[in-house]
Order: structure tokens, then sequence, then C-alpha cells
């Protein structure tokens, strides 16, 4: 007998959430498209050696990899997985991006405003709502380095969560610039910065106090990690603890920052037609290692977790041509809003009319002609007709219908009875 | 320095044919959607073990293989390509839809209606127009034995080339059990009669005289190829041809493959709404080896190839529980119709009006709130407005947003200037 069950971490979509994911996919490209931006698509494999350049961070340890085949396999003599794989599934949209606008931007507007959608893979530990294939949605600019770029993005994820009903989301925004700022006003070793933010990363899970001992165990200086935390507590969480870092990172910091950070938040603050609270947050750091500048995140009250996220990579590009390319981006989480409107049992709206047919077996083919007949014409006005055969147990055939949406339900007899 | 490459045999999808991709698929879930099919969707990966079941003829020898992972993974021992790999990419839908249908019919209505796109892979050899990545678009019915699910098969399908404009297409229907009887007839022995048919298959290819020549290369009795090309060349491609088969066929054939195949014939070729030349033809045998009943195939004048088929596989989803169900789907050639269409230039009707403010980059804050907030107002009355910088180039600049659409295009300058 051969397995029912899907793979394991990954799962079949039963009729009713595939209308609403249909449903959310069409509104999140109609709103993306009101941007000017245009949708392209990569393959799902892509070269191993591009998944493993380090661009991914951790998700590079969770590849599932495709084997090599025919001539070029060589079980007997292989050592590594290299040896045996030269090709991955995508962890992510974005290193394929960068790939893709490396190879075409000779045809490619410029800017290139991208929108993409498809499914990600990650061999992670399957848990409950994570799933080892999802859909990422994202949006990038490449080609912009002013702050255009990310108020175009905001902007158009804030409409996204506007029409998709949700009300009370916050987006926390932050430069890496501004925190790698704070790393050497502190007087952190310049080689210790990445790791310092890290242990910053995890404020959420494990407080001030968690980061504090973390840095305290991993030997730096105590001096340090009081200039740290004292500025940390001077900050206010608005456009005056922009001004707070300004002054206090005087000569350190390039004030272009803080400009850009107060026009994004001025400018989406005052034109979104969604109830978004935007907030300058000094300790948003964001794992993935690409960013270079401004990061965002979003969370909503109806989530638990962050629901979409992204920044400025202005170095990846370069990965592939040797020259940089400024590049912002924004990936809605998916899977985690699906998850939300699903448990609040959110219906599409304009469901169209559905008709069943219930036939008779003996019908000929006269009165076939006849019933398929009509029916093309009510399909071709918009209707849904559904032309079955009537079953023995006509009453649960009927039920069941109802339930599916069948608001006109027709027996079609022979004539003859 | 990264590969910019796509990976060998799969593509990157530009913007131009992602907007007609885009709308080919939302025309055909559109109309299948008015017949009562409701979309589902599996993973991509599926259990090698279901995938090399024998249900995929020689797709099986083409699947890209998953390496296993973590600790279940031993290298060193590893002898076949089963023992470092438990996964696959799915070569076609049909078999992980019997796999869903299995696991949830319990939940599924009956008869299940099933709609599915979305890639499938197979490691063939590159050649110019045929990726190894490429999207399929599938409806099956399961759970009815009679022909009503041909017919709306074949009407849903007639109906999706007629909406995306196509004229002058041919469907040939044939049955499985009809070829069995003809080899039977012609006394071929019982255990040859799948290679009896897999060289008429060649048909199209090598011509009759090719067919004859490769059945006595074979050794089969000249009696036997004797009845059996006496007997086709008496059948007519149409109706009558049927009743030719039905009195030769007396006591070989169940009459009600006849009867069936005339009222499919009959009802599809009164009610269809497209010009759609339905035909019988003895010779039809479609490769795939799961077929069990009608098999039936699209050509169009416009495409050199079969742009679609499919068929009854009553045998399938047995294999998966035990027990057999009624089951006969149609497969689009999605690929190959969008090939026609982009050759022909075709351009998706109801584009939205484009419109691009190229901004001065000395704007403050202050008219920065006013275009973005102008703009916001009219994308949500259903307008693409492209915010962007004005490049010093600005001509050029112009003339390229005209070739992508853009019929407004407007300055936006500092007060100062």
């Amino acid at each position: 007998m051969l397995t029912k069950k899907p793979v394991t971490g990954m799962r079949d979509m039963m009729p009713d959430e595939m209308e609403v994911r249909n449903y959310v996919l069409n509104t999140i490209r109609d709103v993306y498209t009101g941007y000017g931006f245009i949708q392209i698509e990569t393959p799902v494999c892509e070269h191993l050696s591009n998944l493993m350049s380090k661009q991914g961070g951790d998700n590079e340890k969770l590849i599932f990899k495709i084997l090599k085949r025919g001539k070029k396999l060589h079980l007997d003599t292989a050592e590594t997985e290299e040896d045996v794989s030269d090709m991955g599934l995508r962890y992510d949209l974005t290193v394929p991006l960068c790939r893709y606008y490396s190879a075409h931007k000779e045809e490619l507007p410029s800017p290139f405003k991208a929108l993409q959608t498809g499914p990600v893979w990650r061999a992670d530990r399957p848990q409950k709502g994570r799933f080892r294939q999802f859909v990422q949605y994202d949006i990038d600019i490449l080609g912009e380095p002013s702050e255009i770029a990310e108020i175009e993005l905001i902007l158009a994820m804030t409409d996204v969560l506007d029409k998709l009903t949700f009300k009370d989301f916050t987006i926390r925004i932050n430069d890496r610039r501004l925190l790698f700022a704070m790393a050497e006003y502190a007087g952190f070793p310049e080689d210790e910065y990445e790791s310092v933010l890290i242990t910053l990363d995890k404020m959420d899970k494990i407080g001030m106090d968690g980061v504090l001992a973390e840095w305290r165990e991993k030997g730096y200086a105590d001096s340090s990690i009081e200039l740290f935390s004292n500025l940390l507590a001077q900050i206010t969480r608005d456009q005056a603890g922009i001004e707070i870092c300004r002054k206090a990172l005087t000569g350190i910091l390039d004030p272009a920052v803080c400009d850009s950070l107060n026009k994004i938040i001025s400018v989406v603050g005052q034109v979104s037609r969604a109830k978004v609270d935007l907030v300058f947050d000094p300790t948003l750091v964001r794992g993935m290692g690409y960013y270079t500048g401004t990061i965002f995140e979003i969370a909503m009250s109806e989530a638990e977790v962050s629901v979409g996220g992204g920044g400025r990579y202005d170095k990846m590009v370069g990965k592939f041509t040797g020259q940089d390319v400024p590049a912002c981006g924004f990936s809605i989480g998916f899977e985690r809003i699906m998850m939300v409107l699903m448990e609040k049992g959110f219906v599409p709206p304009d469901q169209r009319m559905k008709k069943a047919l219930l036939l008779d077996k003996k019908l000929d083919t006269e009165a076939l002609i006849k019933v398929f007949g009509e029916a093309q014409e009510e399909r071709s006005s918009g209707k849904t007709v559904n032309i079955t055969n009537m079953k023995k147990n006509k009453r649960f055939q009927m039920e069941t219908l109802s339930e599916q949406g069948y608001t006109d339900i027709q027996d079609i007899y022979s004539k003859g009875e």
C-alpha cells in the first residue's frame, strides 16, 4: 500500500483554506500592483553555491538539497553533501531575486520594483503552525538609494493589512548603521559588533537583564556594557529618540541616517490610511546577516509574532556582479496572516451564486444535451453550475451540497418519470 | 562571484510573460470554478516510494531526488540513490492527488471535483521550449463512474480554450478497453497487449507502415498484424466508426464502452460553445500506463503538438487505500498554451491606468506627505501610481516608463524651483 500522509512537516491544503489563500494572494497582488510593482518568478531550485554564500544566515543550515543525476553522481567516492548535490530548494526569495536582477538588469526598469510570491523550504524541526514548505510574498525595490523605497514598501504593506481587515498593527523601525554606531560609541571591539547585536536581538525573549548577562558571559568590558545600556535607557521610542541618538553619536553616526528615519516615520505616519503605529526601536536587530541600513518589522495585536519585515541590503547584488546596487525589500509573513484569518473564520467576499443539478441516471443523450446546454448558458453568465448524478441517499447529498454553499439544488428526471 | 544564470533547464520569468501567465491562470480558474471544481494543493515534495510505484511510467526515471538530512544520511555506507534520498519533486499532479484523496476523502465532497495547479519537475534533457520545471493545470473528478465526468471535463477545457481566444482545435477520443479488445480480436498474445499498443502509439511519428514494421520486428504473427490493420482500416473517424467496432468486436468489447463514447461525442459536440472538432480515433493510445478507460487529447492548429489530454484511471486510488475509486482527469498543457500566446503577442485585456510621478530629490518632508497622500487616494480608486526619483537623463526615464505603459507622467518639483 502507498503512503497517504504528506511528507514530514509539509501539508495538504483543504478547499476552504485554498479559497481564502487565493483571495489573500489576489488582494496582495492587487494592492502591490497599484504601487507599480511588477511580478517576476524564479525557479524553486537554486545553485547550492548561491544558497550557501553566507547571505542566508542560519537558513543555510536548513537547505533541502537535490541529488545530482546520471553521470554526475558518484555515490561510491562521495564524502560530503556537496559531492552528491549541486542544487537546493530556495529558503527565501531574496537570494534568487538578486541572482535574477544580476542576470537580467539590462531588460528591467530602473529602479526595479519587483513583486514575487511562491513557496520556500526550510528543513526546520516540525512544530505547530510551522511548516517546511511555506509561501512568502515579497516586494523589493532595486536601484533606489533614497528613503522613497522604504516609504513605498511600508505604505504598500500597511495598505495590504488594511485591505485584509486587520487593525492595530505596530511597525518598528531601526537602522543597522545606528546599531553599529552605538556599539562603537560603547567601545566594544570592532570585530565583536555582530556578536554584540546578535545578543541584543534576543531582547524580546530574554529581556534587558538577559542581554546584559549574555554580554558579561561573552567577556565584554563592563564599561562598554554600561555605556551601551545607559544610552539605550535614554532613547525614547519616538522621533525624539532619534534626535537623542543624533546628539549622543555625533562624529560616529552619519546624520543622514537620522534624517532618513525621520522622513520615513513622518511620511508614513501622515499618509497611511491604515491605523498604523510606526515607532523607532533602537533594539530592533533582525537576524539575517545581509541587512546594511534600515530595518523594519510588523507586529499585530492579533498575532503573537511578527507578521512581516524587511530592510535595506545594499551589498547583495554586488556578490553576483561585483558592483553594489541599493536594494530594499519587505517580506510578508503570508502563512502567519493566513493562520490569523483562518482562526478568525474569515470568509472571502463576493462568492458567486452556486447551483447544483442532480441527474437521474436514466437520462438519454437528448436530455443530457438540454441539461448541459442550459448549464453552459448559466456558467457563461458567471454562475457556478455543478452537474452530478443523483445518489441513492439524496437527502444526504443535498445537505452536503448545501454546506458547500449551493443555494439552488434541482433534480432532473427523465421524461418517463 | 556567485552564479547569475538559473540552474540548468529551468528559467526566470520576465515581467511581461508573468502578466500573461497570471491572466491565463486566473481565466482557467474562473472557468473551472464555474463547473464546481474546487481548488486544493499538495506539497511539491512527495514520498519517493509513492513517486516510484509504477504509476508514472517513464517519468519515474526523471525524478529530482532530495537528499536525506541529519542523522538519516549515511554517505559512507550508501550504495543506491534510495539509500540517500526519501523524497522527490513531483513529476505530475495526479499521483499526489490520489494520495491526497486517500488521506482526506471523509472531509471531501463526493464526487470530488478537484482543481489543481502548480509546478512539476522532470529531469529531461534540456531542449528548446521544454523546461525541467513547468506548470500543470489539472481538473479531476473522483468518485463518478459515469460519462458525466468526461463530459464535464471536456466541456470545461473547451470553454477555457474559447476564453483564451483559441480557434480550431481538435479533440481525439478513444477508450483503452476498446484498444485491448482490438488486440484480443487480432489474436495477439495477452501479455503482449501493452507492447502492441506502445508501438501503435508511435503512429503520429512513424506512420502506419512504421507501426506494421515494428510489430513484425517484435515477432508477432502475420495473421494478428493483418487482422488488426484490416480492422483499423475499416474504422471511420466518427460515430459510425464506433458502431463498426461494436459489431466487429461483439462478444469481446463491452457495448457500454461504445454507448459511453457515443454519449460523450454527441453531448459535447452539441453543447460546447467553442468550435471544437471532437473525433473518435481508434489509434489514440496516450503513453501513461495508468489509464483504464476513456482517453482524450487536444490539438490546436496553432500549436504543433498536443496542448492537453487526460482520461480515466480507475485503479490508482486503490493503490493507496486497497479500494478502487472511479477517477477521470484532464491536464492542460499550460506551458504550451503560454508559448502559443506569447508567440501571438497576446496582451491581457483590462489593463489599469498607470501614472508615474518623478520626484525632485530636494522635496522636503511636507512635500513628500502631499505627494504620497494624493497617490494613496488614486491607488485606492484602482489606478497604478509609481513614485520614483527623477533621474539625470529624464528623457530616457520617461521613454522607458512610456514603454511600460505609463500614459500619465508628472514631474514634482520642490517649491523653491
